[in-house]
């Protein structure tokens, strides 16, 4: 047997000193970032006078730019409406590309079996995502690429396009709408997601950016998210996207009694908290949960006569309601959840949509996460030391995404994480989680249905929320006993030595490794 | 007497050898520029979390980031209702700086006094603006600055903020409300001026960036020109701009029968020319004649019911009522000349803030000034090759600015320059201009109160135009003859050897050099 040589970090995990030092990889140390000085990067541009980039020819343009070896990217706003990826990857694995670099904002499941098919053949042999599901997540724990997938945040991700650890070649955005020069938005069209957030980092930091789009309207387009001096190419295509699977088309409230509960507790643990006046902050996902969040907390902003400054995030139907009811006055903007949202984002001049770095980029002059009072985060589990997985299973296997996790929950002033004590035979609450994805020490609050564990750090909050009737406060040690009382403890999960996937902190230090699957 | 060598660039300038070699500039050489592959450069950015940056002590900010030597920035937005210059150039001349260069998007007459204050104490020993004008440009013409000022187009300056050849270290740009975070933009507060279109390279370019505004409002502010993450200060101060001054409250329509009549003909080329059609686009300035053009296309486009796609440039008033009239469809607006076009921005969705590299930049993937059909653009000076100065006088002084005019000429297919014959004593159209600024080739027609001179390349315009009842065609060599026949022949004007400012062309290259005047 191989001898593995390991170093720990500082959230207790044994790091591969080997693939640290091939990828030059520091492990993490701290949610404290300082303030260094970055040389930040720029791209080559080739100029032209740029009227009209309308081709016809996806697969010219591909021949003319892309070479082995290089980095192309992606944006996921399309969700699984998208029709850009598989159309760009046929054409690149036809024309027998190899190594190449797949760094897109994220990856979702209609990508999957064109990303293992490029994989099988060679052509993409390195891959940075946010995250994976479903078959792709499950060939790559099983080893089926050949170096380990770099998980980043989706601030860490702005981070690295702008130091230049990721240096993306070719950029292929879909988009529901543009003119001939390129300027284009996600807010119309046929195929319409809304902020383009992730995609605009792309835009501006690739040296070739293709627009594919089923929609080429007169010049100039506006508002232009991305803009025709970052644009070279402007693909016509016969549909970009099917906006029936781009997001939920109506907004599902939740009728899980479980979940129901443990959103009434959340909306407490704001109203409670230090943070909950005028003016106050907040992020929410789009689970079931998060939107019934919504709904109680908007009960509570009507009880008590206060409003939001702002709420940020992937957003939903739920909180654009809120911005035209005026309980909140802006929503910063950099992805939507559901058509609701899309679609009222070319409305409402207060629905500001934001890029990646403005959202959650660690190095930068200020991200809007660091100005958050709370965010409302989800966990597949989190361990005793309030270390949150929300990138591998139960059964080790990659089936997540960093998302705006590590960026949210350093950011906000009381992050609180919601999930249901168990799912099915397998316990939420652990004692030590399979993959660390945000750290303890930027988790504030646990709501589960069984009570609400608060980090012992924060005395200040044990103290408020002692005093509230009704508000069972539990220790996570006492949750994570009541967890494993009810599915018992399961057989350790069983790893070969190799590892499968690199997990960064946002600031690009290494949170945690990914192990090839046992099976 | 000292032998100057020179070399001749393609506009038939005499260009310093020595200067040249010294500041390694190449000479003009035509108005194609290629498709070159530019390397863009990129800022070093402080990492801050950055919530709060509202500082009371200019002072503090000016000496804990400006060394000698630095390069600092300013915008031209307030125009002379600016109160952020002196106050910050106050400061750094009492901090005893030297040889800093001074790189504003351009200069106005209230800044004259503090500049020529700032180079006699050798605090700023090198310019490059767009232009400068009365006290300001007498001084460096008759030699008051040691090196010779850089001007720059527009378009210009945001390619050479985008290569490194202009390297903001800090920038000082006032704002009429910003949030503590430094979200920022010019459309509301008290000192309102539009558009922050030069302004926003400077904040994405520059390492520092210090806001300066007297309206700190709740975070966040949205729409955000400026970005919190590009901004490292926001220094509160009493007042930061005076909103009378900042541009003309109302707009004048002339009553001048000259200015009238040189209107009415440029309307008349326009509507005879290919390009007015349904869709098409245009450029106006703010002059008089400009806002009389404006005027009678505004009935040309009823009477043939032609709508424009676009309208781009200096925003005024009548302008943006065509757009709220629904004649035309977009304004791409970099800057705002008035009270009535800056306020208008926050309302109309489709007045679309553009940046100076959109607009205008040369080395991009394509500049709004591209899809320009017709640009109509005023003189100083015309000579019989179309070359036009609109930076020296008819005494070899500076007073004039290059603006958008290489750029808009340029871009536009139909580029159109309005100009009375004489201007007092002394003739427009002249045999040679004291400076070339933009380029003949660039410049299709030429109208004045005497006749419309089409320059000789353009025989399908001739054609066009020689049909129309009543447009007078005239040879531009008989507009200069009809001008001396007026005004008579000036006695040349006398230089010394010195060149005390380079006229670069938009790509960098020297279109001519400006001596120290003699007298």
């Amino acid at each position: 047997m191989r001898r593995v040589i390991t170093l720990e970090n500082n959230v207790k995990r044994e790091l591969p000193e080997d693939v640290m030092n091939d990828m030059k990889l520091k492990p993490f140390a701290s949610s404290e970032l300082g303030h260094p000085e970055i040389q930040r990067t720029a791209p080559v541009v080739r100029v032209t006078t740029g009227q009209n980039k309308v081709v016809d020819s996806l697969e010219e343009v591909i021949k003319s730019n892309l070479k082995d070896g290089m980095t192309i990217s992606f944006h996921h706003h399309f969700r699984n409406g998208d029709f850009a990826f598989n159309k760009v990857m046929d054409l690149i694995i036809k024309l027998g590309y190899k190594d190449l670099t797949l760094a897109p904002s994220s990856l979702t499941g209609v990508m999957n079996d064109k990303i293992i098919e490029a994989i099988k053949k060679g052509v993409i042999t390195n891959i940075t995502s946010s995250g994976m599901r479903g078959s792709l997540g499950d060939f790559v724990s099983h080893g089926g690429l050949k170096n380990p997938v770099i998980f980043r945040s989706h601030g860490n991700r702005a981070r690295s396009i702008e130091n230049g650890e990721i240096k993306i070649d070719v950029a292929f955005l879909g988009v529901p709408i543009s003119d001939p020069a390129g300027n284009a938005n996600g807010q119309e069209g046929n195929a319409v997601f809304g902020s383009l957030g992730y995609a605009l980092m792309d835009a501006q930091y690739a040296d070739k950016v293709v627009l594919l789009t089923d929609n080429i309207v007169p010049y100039p387009n506006t508002p232009a998210s991305i803009k025709q001096d970052q644009v070279d190419y402007v693909v016509k295509v016969d549909q970009i996207g099917d906006p029936d699977k781009i997001g939920s088309g109506a907004t599902r409230f939740t009728k899980d009694p479980k979940e129901l509960k443990i959103a009434q507790m959340v909306n407490q643990v704001i109203v409670n908290s230090p943070y909950f006046k005028d003016g106050f902050s907040f992020q929410t996902g789009s689970g079931g949960a998060a939107l019934a969040v919504t709904r109680y907390l908007r009960q509570s902003m009507l009880d008590n006569n206060i409003t939001a400054s702002f709420a940020v995030g992937g957003i939903t139907k739920p909180t654009v309601d809120l911005l035209e009811e005026g309980l909140v006055r802006k929503v910063m903007d950099v992805q939507d959840f559901d058509k609701g949202a899309a679609l009222s984002m070319a409305q409402n001049r207060n629905q500001q949509e934001i890029d990646a770095s403005w959202y959650a980029d660690p190095h930068n002059k200020g991200a809007v996460v660091n100005n958050l009072d709370v965010s409302i985060l989800s966990a597949l589990q989190i361990d005793t030391n309030f270390n949150v997985n929300v990138m591998t299973g139960s059964d080790g296997v990659i089936r997540g995404a960093v998302g705006g996790h590590q960026d949210s929950a350093a950011g906000a002033k009381m992050t609180i994480i919601t999930a249901p004590l168990v799912r099915g035979r397998n316990a939420t609450v652990v004692p030590s989680v399979e993959t660390v994805v945000t750290p303890g020490e930027s988790i504030d609050v646990l709501v589960t249905e069984r009570g609400v564990a608060v980090n012992p750090k924060r005395q200040d909050l044990i103290d408020a929320f002692s005093k509230v009737p009704g508000l069972t406060l539990v220790s996570i040690e006492d949750l994570q006993k009541m967890a494993e009382k009810q599915v018992g403890v399961p057989k350790p999960l069983e790893y070969t030595d190799r590892t499968v996937a690199i997990v960064e902190y946002r600031d690009g230090s290494v949170i945690d490794v990914i192990k090839e699957v046992k099976d």
